[in-house]
């Protein structure tokens, strides 16, 4: 969403910014009635001046010298991420991913809706995973007809089948939460999560220290 | 681990190379003995002179104009991230999270090895997790006495407490699978995935297309 100040946020600023809003909304509301942006930034592990600047693009958020009142934050960040309305979520591959994502109670604070759940081996269709029915890709594409969903969840490990099935049923954006990274065909947008990624880093840095 | 060109890759370039290596190991290997970049790149998501320019810098690992063959790309890049050694990992909270990362076969074709599982929660506590008994805090502090971890991983909401723990027990990398970030104390160092902060870029881009 464009910003009443024309201000286009980079990657890094991005994440940056939903680094904050997932700390704030961990925080305990009675605890933390305001935030300091070097509370925030000590919570976080940024500095508290670039967050004051993040900020400052999107209007500030609060006066100079005062800390923040974090229901207003909470809620001016979810203005600029988009989440004044419900956005859906289809999830690929009903296993223990899939189990964790549906476990997150911040996406129901965030008004963000798993709709259903698929997968593509036949002995885990029907059977349940975290509440939900598990169907067969016959019957997610579907169920999408009357429940469209913003955004297709790759929790399972048939990636490329998976992008595959999001794109003939109109799912543009994909959240890839597998192993392997997923390219996006065109005028589909991917983010490859490759959690894994981040381990072989710290393996590295083990050796490099 | 320094390698022989002296060459100190960049966080990015280490993702990437990161990415190649667990896509590589998805591969299946009748179908795979050899592969080009290209082929790399277009599972990958880059450029084909990319990846051959990140391979360079470690040696190239092949011969200009022919392809890679699978098995050797693949210890290449083991070596690059100091994966010739046995890595452990103690994981903290016995959630979904935690079963998930203990379903990854990728992680025993790395030889990287989860040797047991704690939780702060008291309910959790000697129950099972993925073939793992759980541990209490204090439990996890006499195992690592004799089974000392590389790393320790998050996959509970007790993000401060769980990095108190590992600080306190000499365990100096963290693997941060929880929402909330978590800054780094004094010596130590923290990955946070931080797996929200993906599907809040993509909503983000949903407004902004």
């Amino acid at each position: 969403m464009k910003n009443i100040f024309g201000y286009s946020p980079s990657p890094i600023t991005l994440k940056r910014l939903a680094g904050c809003l997932c700390q704030l909304l961990q925080l305990p509301a009675s605890k933390y009635p305001h935030i300091s942006s070097t509370q925030l930034a000590r919570l976080t592990g940024g500095k508290p001046s670039r967050l004051r600047q993040d900020f400052h693009h999107f209007g500030g958020f609060g006066q100079p010298g005062h800390p923040y009142e974090v229901p207003v934050l909470i809620e001016e960040l979810k203005r600029i991420f988009g989440l004044e309305r419900r956005i859906n979520l289809l999830i690929c591959g009903a296993g223990s991913m899939a189990e964790t994502i549906l476990s997150y109670k911040t996406l129901k604070d965030l008004d963000i809706k798993v709709t259903g759940v698929f997968d593509f081996a036949v002995k885990r269709q029907g059977k349940r995973c975290a509440g939900f029915k598990v169907m067969s890709a016959a019957q997610a594409g579907d169920f999408l007809k009357s429940n469209p969903a913003h955004i297709g969840v790759i929790c399972g490990s048939e990636v490329e089948r998976a992008v595959d099935f999001f794109n003939a049923n109109g799912i543009k954006f994909i959240w890839n939460l597998s192993l392997a990274d997923a390219p996006a065909p065109k005028g589909m947008m991917v983010h490859n999560a490759n959690l894994l990624a981040g381990l072989l880093t710290l393996i590295y840095k083990i050796n490099d220290t």
